[in-house]
């Protein structure tokens, strides 16, 4: 085990870099644990300029394929990102038996079924510790701590722009429109931010997790998304008024009926840690049948705490070389042939608590005339709040549900919409209580 | 891979039942994640009589010896506690090549060195997950999960009897003798206590922690310990006041000088999430020099949490066998030969910011003596509280040091404590701000 492993880093952004750096600060650490060296020995970019690591000693080239295949490559990590490039370079040093580590989790998410067959069939070991989460080792979490669990629901905060914008909106009282500008300054958000506040990121991460956490094919098609982009400040202030935060959460949850996937906007009790869960950190729920809730806090992103992520995986990779697949832990945490296709539940067919922000004419009957319909609709109100309107405007009343079938719900909110004094601008979020 | 591993359980009380009773309830979905079963096939205890699963089909005794020699156990779960035979059971599963995975948090931190040589050198795995914070996987993750760093502190709440203490006495506003008597009514806490609430047991796991984390040899009688007995209600409403919850922490820290290790009641401010971890729940959290801080929590104690622990140690144990030990996880996070013995820091040297509560003589002249002492001795004051009076009492002053050497503090202290108007009574904590 004395000859160090040589590393192809496909990919030289703010994640390439963190590795090249971690790498070298940390190497003394790092051969004191494994016995052997990481070296980087080949760097595909299209953009030197950007680097501020030195590269010497490092052939550098815009080719991945060709670098992948060298044969002075042992392991390929791939934080070059999107979909094509880095599908064929993941392709193809599975086919050469070379494992990749990978950063990736649009393309996991989106074609990892694929992939991961391949890499199964291959018997090549495939990292993605830093696909979700970033520095948190959430997927080594699930895959291995929890692995005495049947793992019944995990809850994340894994976008760490909608956590921050949402943070600003609830600290300084911003408009979504104001925090999303900030964090675009402070380069916590791009500046097409679709991706990310429309929850599109957080589900490829909820993907991931939902997969090593039930033993699922990869669903990425499957999960109900709903963005922050119509969160208003009023809401969040209402929120707080009644004991919750809000935040952008991805959920996946088992039942006997079988499998939910959403990402939405959740109120959340402030006395749960993950309601205290602030700015661009990330942090993730996993109730086990055996160990309870655990919980997981840490940077989602950077160049470092990512490269944390990348460098645990090629430890792994390093170790696990020539290592039978049976011994070694599966990809997706279980046995291949053990995967299961469970029943994908449909959004409407979720059972969950809801907060209803109506605005409302300013007159008599209209709170008697909410509650009345509600109650004919079977929902129980566990929460109400009426604000007095200032002088010539509307009255703003707002209420949390017990928990009912969000298609139940959805039929009720209708009727309530259709009442003659309700104003245009209601605004309905579900509600989680994480009780363990 | 298909026959099942066979495992004598050595002891059978809350954690033994947790065992028995989760691999039984998840055997299905453990078979899914390593493709073969793990049995139950002996078990040795000397209290059958508490038992309420049933023991169908193993062979039981109570000679913990025979057990571990039986040609039907493969692998031994030693959950008897305590030191004598426990030992002996450990060194004798080593001695005969199987993998041992324990609880006992005692014994690893007292004896370890010698138990952890006998592993190495018989190239035998020895899993203890379930030995620090329960259901966290918090062993995995600083061993594996932060491998790319090169971690440099680590801080938690480790102990769940003394964390329900003085939450009750913080929410409740009691006593710790009221705190205490409440936590022994509901079994939270021993009839004896000494060993939770004089940080005995937080000592025992902060030095598998640092032993993990920095790569040392355990050091169990470097540590710096400090009980909750003397905190009172008063300290932690004066805390709350200034913004600081108090916890007790088992506190690793590594700088050039070397390595310090602490338990002791720790202030910590109340925006931190660690200080925001309530009751019998144990989190920890760490610093990396590429992740920076991550942090974990979940139940610290229980049968099922800790029985989560101990299947997903036997899960690892049952891939590594016949696994050459260098491609296998370091049972310390190490190289046996990379261990280094670093200089352990003694607690008059190491720096902090300082709590001290002062009774004084409601008089004038007061506060001016007491700051121009700490001026005197070089000490910056960042906060400072002086209660009024009740008629005829003493007045509280309450103040918050800058960071000092524990010698020097001590030092200004003795001088204040010498000053005519101060009274018997005097309060010192440390105060720790996890800035990263």
């Amino acid at each position: 085990m004395s000859t160090p492993l040589k590393i192809g880093l496909m990919g030289l952004g703010t994640v390439g870099q963190g590795v090249l750096r971690v790498l070298r600060k940390n190497a003394d650490e790092i051969e004191r644990r494994i016995g052997r060296k990481l070296v980087v020995t080949h760097i595909a970019t299209k953009d030197l300029d950007r680097n501020s690591e030195s590269l010497e000693g490092i052939t550098v080239s815009d080719d991945a394929l060709t670098c992948v295949r060298s044969a002075d490559v042992d392991v390929v990590v791939e934080v070059m990102g999107g979909y094509n490039i880095a599908k064929q370079v993941t392709l193809a040093a599975i086919e050469r038996g070379k494992p990749v580590v990978t950063a990736n989790k649009a393309l996991l998410a989106e074609h990892g079924n694929e992939i991961f067959a391949a890499a199964a069939k291959a018997g090549v070991g495939l990292g993605f510790e830093a696909a979700v989460a970033g520095g948190i080792p959430i997927i080594k979490a699930v895959r291995e701590g929890l692995a005495g669990n049947r793992i019944d629901s995990l809850a994340g905060i894994i976008n760490g722009t909608c956590n921050y914008i949402l943070t600003q909106m609830t600290v300084k009282g911003q408009t979504f429109a104001d925090a999303l500008s900030d964090a675009q300054k402070l380069g916590y958000a791009e500046a097409d931010p679709t991706f990310d506040v429309e929850g599109v990121d957080a589900a490829h991460k909820l993907t991931i997790l939902a997969s090593i956490a039930f033993g699922i094919p990869l669903s990425f098609g499957a999960v109900a998304r709903e963005g922050i982009s119509k969160i208003t400040a009023q809401d969040i202030q209402i929120a707080l008024t009644l004991g919750y935060r809000i935040k952008l959460l991805g959920i996946a949850q088992r039942s006997d009926a079988g499998v939910s996937l959403r990402v939405h906007p959740t109120l959340v009790p402030d006395d749960q840690l993950i309601a205290k869960v602030d700015g661009v950190v990330n942090a993730v729920v996993v109730n086990g049948n055996a160990v309870g809730q655990v919980g997981f806090y840490g940077r989602g992103a950077g160049g470092d705490p990512t490269a944390s992520a990348i460098v645990a995986d090629l430890i792994d990779v390093a170790r696990s070389l020539g290592v039978p697949q049976a011994q070694r832990v599966p990809v997706l945490a279980f046995q291949p042939g053990a995967m299961k296709a469970l029943p994908l539940l449909a959004i409407a067919d979720i059972e969950s608590c809801y907060y209803l922000r109506l605005r409302v004419a300013d007159e008599p009957g209209v709170l008697k005339a909410i509650t009345g319909t509600l109650a004919e609709s079977d929902i129980s109100i566990e929460a109400i709040l009426q604000k007095e309107p200032r002088e010539h405007e509307d009255a703003t009343v707002a209420l949390i549900t017990s928990a009912v079938k969000e298609s139940k719900f959805d039929a009720a909110m209708q009727r309530l919409l259709a009442l003659p004094f309700v104003r245009e601008g209601a605004s309905r979020i579900r509600v989680e209580h994480f009780k363990s």
